[in-house]
C-alpha cells in the first residue's frame, strides 16, 4: 500500500455541534472518497472559533493527502473559515478578483460588502465553481473548502473530483449471518490474522425484533477477497 | 459561564469512516447534551485502531468535563474499544465480575469466550446497563463507553443522564428571514458585536427555489435573547 491516498475531513459549524442541524457531509464524502481509492482516515467536527480552525488545520493538513472543510464560508460575521484557514497557514487574507468577479455579476445591484467578503481568500487560492449560488469555494496547498450546505458542498466535490489522485480500487463483499456476531467471533478472528490482507468488519444489526450481523470485507487485493468470503461463507 | 459543562464526542468505526453506516449517534447526543445545558465542543471520528483510540482518548479526555465513545465495545476481533482506552489510562485489563455475571446470565449455554470477552474492562469501571442485548458499557473517570448501535447508545445514554452535571439552560429563538443573509449580514454583525451574551448564528438554506436564512439566537440569559430577538424581528 506505498500509493495510500488518505483524507481527512472538518465539519465546521455549531450549529452541527448544538444538535440544531444533522451533518450530512461527513457520509456523502466518506462514500465519494471510498470511491476514489481515497482513504478517509479521520474525522472533527469544531466549533465556528478562530483558534478552533487554525488548530485543527494545521495540526491535520500534514497527516493526510487530502483535508476538506465544510461550513463557514458565507458572507456573515459567524462565517471565519476563510480567514482563519490563510491565518492556519501564515497566508495573506485578500480579495480574490476572480471571485469578485462572479459574485458582482451574480448580484448586481444586490451587491454589498457582506456578499463580497465572500471573495475574500488566502493568497494564492484557486476557486472551486459553485454552480447552485455562485459564491466558490478555493483550493490552498492540499486543502478543499467547501460550503456547509449539503446540495452546495456535493457540487463543489463534484467540481474537483478529477482532481484528486486515486488510490488502489477497494473491493468490498458482505455477507449476512442471521445470529449474533458472539457466535462466529472466535473464526472471524483467526480468519483476519490469517489474512491481513483483508479487512473484515462485524457489524450487529437488529431488525424486525432479530439480532443478526452484517460481515464485510474489503480489500484492494480482488483473489484474498475471494478467499475469505468463500470460507466466511462456509462458516456460517 | 464560570459553570460551563462540556463534553466532547469520539465515534470509533471503519464503517462510518468508509461511508457504509451513516452516523446517527452524533446529531442524537448533541441535541441531549444541549437540553441538559452541556456544551458539546468538538467531535472525532475515528478508526477502529489502537493507537487512534489511544491518543485521541488521552488528549480529549482533559479537555472537556465527559467524553463519550461510541462504538467497539462487542465481541469480534474489530472491537478494541474497551482495551485500548485501558491503555490510554495506564489502567488494567480485567474481567468485570458484574458484566460476566449479566453476560452468562442472558447467553446461558450460547456463552463463549468471545462474547464473556465483552465483560473486560479498564479496571475500576463501572457498569452502564444495555437494556437491548445487556453487554454493559461502562464509566471510567469522566468517559462514557457506549456501543455504536444506535439503540444501543441511546439507551446508555438515558442510563447515565442523571449522573451528568448540567450547565445553565441554554434558550434559543430562531426566525426565518425570505432572502439571502447577505442582505442583513452587516446589522447581524452590528448586532453580535453588541450582545456578546447572545450567540447569532446564520444559516442560509435553499427550499422550493428560494434562498432563505434562518436565524437561530442562543443564551443562557434570557432578558437578552428577548431583546436580540426583538431587534433582529425588526430587521427583517
Amino acid at each position: 500500500m506505498n500509493n495510500k491516498i488518505t483524507a481527512n475531513i472538518i465539519i465546521i459549524g455549531n450549529e452541527i455541534l448544538s444538535g440544531r442541524t444533522i451533518d450530512t457531509n461527513i457520509n456523502y464524502l466518506a462514500r465519494e472518497l471510498t470511491s476514489l481509492g481515497i482513504e478517509l482516515s479521520h474525522v472533527r467536527v469544531i466549533a465556528d472559533e478562530e483558534s478552533e480552525i487554525v488548530d485543527n488545520v494545521r495540526e491535520l493538513k500534514d497527516k493526510c493527502t487530502y483535508l476538506f472543510t465544510t461550513g463557514g464560508i458565507g458572507p456573515t460575521h459567524d462565517d471565519i473559515t476563510s480567514n482563519s484557514i490563510a491565518k492556519a497557514l501564515n497566508l495573506k487574507f485578500i480579495r480574490n478578483k476572480e471571485a469578485e468577479l462572479i459574485l458582482c455579476n451574480y448580484y448586481g445591484d444586490q451587491i454589498n460588502e457582506a456578499r463580497l467578503s465572500m471573495a475574500d481568500m488566502p493568497e494564492g487560492a484557486k476557486l472551486i465553481e459553485n454552480p447552485i449560488s455562485k459564491a466558490p469555494g478555493f483550493i490552498i496547498e492540499n486543502i478543499f473548502v467547501f460550503a456547509g450546505v449539503p446540495k452546495i458542498a456535493r457540487a463543489m466535490f463534484d467540481n474537483i473530483r478529477t482532481l484528486l489522485a486515486r488510490g488502489a480500487d477497494i473491493h468490498s463483499k458482505s455477507l449476512i449471518f442471521n445470529k449474533g456476531e458472539g457466535l462466529i467471533a472466535d473464526m472471524l478472528t483467526k480468519l483476519q490474522k490469517e489474512n491481513p490482507q483483508v479487512s473484515i468488519g462485524s457489524y450487529p444489526f437488529f431488525k424486525e425484533e432479530i439480532w443478526g450481523t452484517e460481515i464485510v470485507m474489503r480489500s484492494i487485493d480482488k483473489d484474498k477477497l475471494e478467499l475469505v468470503f468463500k470460507e466466511i461463507n462456509k462458516l456460517i
